[in-house]
Formats: C-alpha cells, structure tokens, sequence
C-alpha cells in the first residue's frame, strides 16, 4: 500500500504537488486506498477523492497502530563526515530505528561545518527513509553542535577501540538512549575524557578499525538484532 | 605504518608496480618500516630495501600476531543487488569480519547475473578494505550460485521480517557461521522454506523494513557489538 507523508490527520488532507504527480505516475484513481502518516507517530488508512492537474485530496480513514518505533527514543550523535557518508549514515540509521541524528563538530573534522542546503538534504533523506522503512516517525536532524555542547539525555555509549563493555549487554530500555559516533580521525583524547566525565559508556565494536560511516550501522544493526 | 599485502612471506618480498609506486608517493626511503600480511592470516614487519623507477623490495621482519578474526570464519551469502550496493556490503562487511562473501542468485533478483568486472572490482574492494580495517585475511568473494545450492556449514542465519529470534541469543562460537540476506523484493516463501529446511534459523532485525544492503550489515553489526 502507498504511504503517504501528511502535514497533520484531518478530515479532508490535501497533498503537495510533488506527491500529486507521484500519484499520477502511480496511476491511482479516486477510490484508492492510501496509508497517510504525520512523521510524529500517526498513522491511519486514507481515501483518494481527488486526483486532477489541480492536485490530490484524501479523505482520513481509520487510525492505524503503527509499532515500528523503539521502546525508547535513540539518538545519534555523529560527528561531520565528508561527501555522501553522513546521507548514507542517516538513511540506514532511520530504517534502524533512530529518532534524532544530532550533528556534531569535533576536534578531528573531516569537514569544519555544513551548509543549509545539506542539512536540508538530510532532512529529506530522514524523511524518505522513514517512509521506505514504514516508519510513522520522520527522524530530526539537528544542525551541528561542538561535542563539549552535547547533553546526555538517559544512557550513552560511545565506540571505542580497545573497550571490553557490550552495547547489548548495557543497553537497558527504561530510558532514552544516546550513541556517539566520531569522525574518521576518531575522537581526541580529551574528548573521550569529555565523553565519559559527561556519563558516556565506552563500549566495543571487535578488534577491527571500522570507517567513520560504518560504526554508528554497527552499533544500530546491534539493536536492530535484538529485535526492537 | 603502512600496511602491504604480498603474495607470500618470503626473506625476500618484490612488490607489484602499483604498491612500489604508492610507496614512492607517500616518500618512503630504503630503511622504513612497513608491515607485511599475506591475505591468508599470516602478517609481519618488514624492511623497505629497495625504492626506484624499477620497484620495490621487501626484507621481512619479525612475525606479528594478528587477532583480528572472529573465532570460527563467517560466510555472507548475498543476493546480487543493484548498482554500487555489493560494493557497499562487501566493504564494510570486510571491516566486520566476513571471511567468504558467497553471491547468491534468487528468485526475485534486483539483476539476474553479474560480470566477470565487476567481481574482480568486489574482489579488488575486499582486498582494499581488510588492509584499512588492519585484518590479515582477505575475505573471498564467490561467483554467484544459484540459491538451491547454497550448502550450509556450521549454523545458518537469515533475516526474516516477522521472525522473533535473536541472532545473539542463538549464535555460538563454536562451530562457522553463515548469514544469508536477500535481494530488494526479499525471499520468495519458497526459498524461506527451502532455507530453513537446510537447517537456516530466521532471525528478527526488529519491526522496521530494512533496505537489502542495510540487513547484511545490521546482522554483522550485532556481532561486531558482541565484541568478536
């Protein structure tokens, strides 16, 4: 069934133009049934009503109990990666689950910021991934804070080599749970003593050097695996 | 230090016309130190002797101990995927410890073979990865079979939406592991049942659809979290 991102559940919801056209290629006439969400947690069964040059209109159905989200919000606090890894960071982290990807600066940058446009691109990929997953949650992604800004909300693991501690073994499910993800120089010292002082677990991803792209999969695929 | 992968650990080791001239760009000098590893398991130190227009040459050094294998190999079996998305798994499955990567050729199949390119280039991509991720095997990548004659060893895994078994609570390091992950459009009901009849457990990787390059990596994940 064809899912449908909506600005709220009304009675009467009128699509974008984009999401029109993508209807008309569909070949959807009226009478169609759709699922329609709100990107924070809704979802229900939805009508096709209209569907002209002039745009779409859907008619709200029943309320659909949408349970793909983690007992516990995730956040993903990763820092800035070059070219197209943190799209393919944000893609595969909202199919696996994560609620808020927190952008971070630290003190061995692969890139020093981001610009607008590309944080605006993220936001979009977070937004297709959460439909492609079914997901009726669409993932923040928060423009970059320095890592002494960062705050911890419940528990927080970071990846570091040579740690002994399990993630799925720590992990417990009555609070948030925050994941730190360094850029491809990895964390600086001083910024691993941030980290833990700030209540950060150390935790291991196995005796190999991973890239800065393929830690944060592996510490979601480790949550994914245990089946929330 | 740099690392170099040779054919074999021999007192004295001539490099390939590509490794001789990377090692004239990074401006090393008869007498560095450089690191030997055979793709096999076996890794040493090594001495640049020889440097110029007509290549390059190694004295080995002392053995080194390499323990960056999990306890028993693990085999990937993979469907073929679309575009770059095989060279995304085999990357960083390396860095997460796959030893043998087995393509699989499946009933609904994103394409329906592979050419003999583009299996050198995943070879050329594993080769590439398991020097970054500092592992001395070189995992293989296997001309695909059909999936009817896939031949499990040891424990079988596969990834199966609506499964409720977890692959760490199930996985023991006793005995080889292969993980089978399927192509976009999933399994049919037939190849599921044909798995599971040759002795493969479904597994769950949560609520959430996963895209078919993101699966291999959430199983692979959830060991590298386990510490192996």
């Amino acid at each position: 069934m064809h899912r449908v991102k909506v600005t709220s559940l009304t009675r009467i919801m009128p699509l974008s133009v984009g999401e029109s056209q993508h209807l008309r290629v569909l070949r959807l006439r009226p009478g169609a049934t759709l699922r329609v969400f709100d990107g924070q947690g809704a979802e229900a069964d939805a009508t096709l009503i209209r569907l002209d040059e002039g745009g779409a209109m859907l008619e709200l159905g029943e309320a659909v109990q949408n349970n793909r989200e983690t007992p516990q919000p995730i956040t993903l606090a990763v820092a800035l990666l070059k070219g197209d890894k943190l799209s393919d960071v944000v893609r595969a982290g909202t199919e696996l689950g994560v609620t808020t990807f927190q952008l971070l600066q630290t003190r061995h940058a692969d890139v020093p910021e981001i610009g607008e446009q590309k944080l605006v691109r993220l936001r979009r990929i977070a937004a297709e991934a959460s439909k492609q997953s079914r997901r009726a949650v669409t993932p923040e992604v928060l423009a970059p804070v320095p890592l002494t800004r960062l705050t911890l909300v419940g528990q927080g693991f970071l990846a570091h080599p040579g740690s002994t501690a399990r993630l799925t073994e720590t992990l417990d499910w009555q609070t948030a749970v925050t994941l730190v993800s360094g850029p491809e120089g990895g964390f600086s010292d001083a910024e691993v003593a941030a980290l833990t002082a700030l209540g950060f677990t150390a935790i291991t991803l196995g005796p190999r050097i991973l890239r800065a792209e393929t830690a944060p999969l592996a510490l979601l695929g480790a949550i994914a695996a245990s089946g929330v």
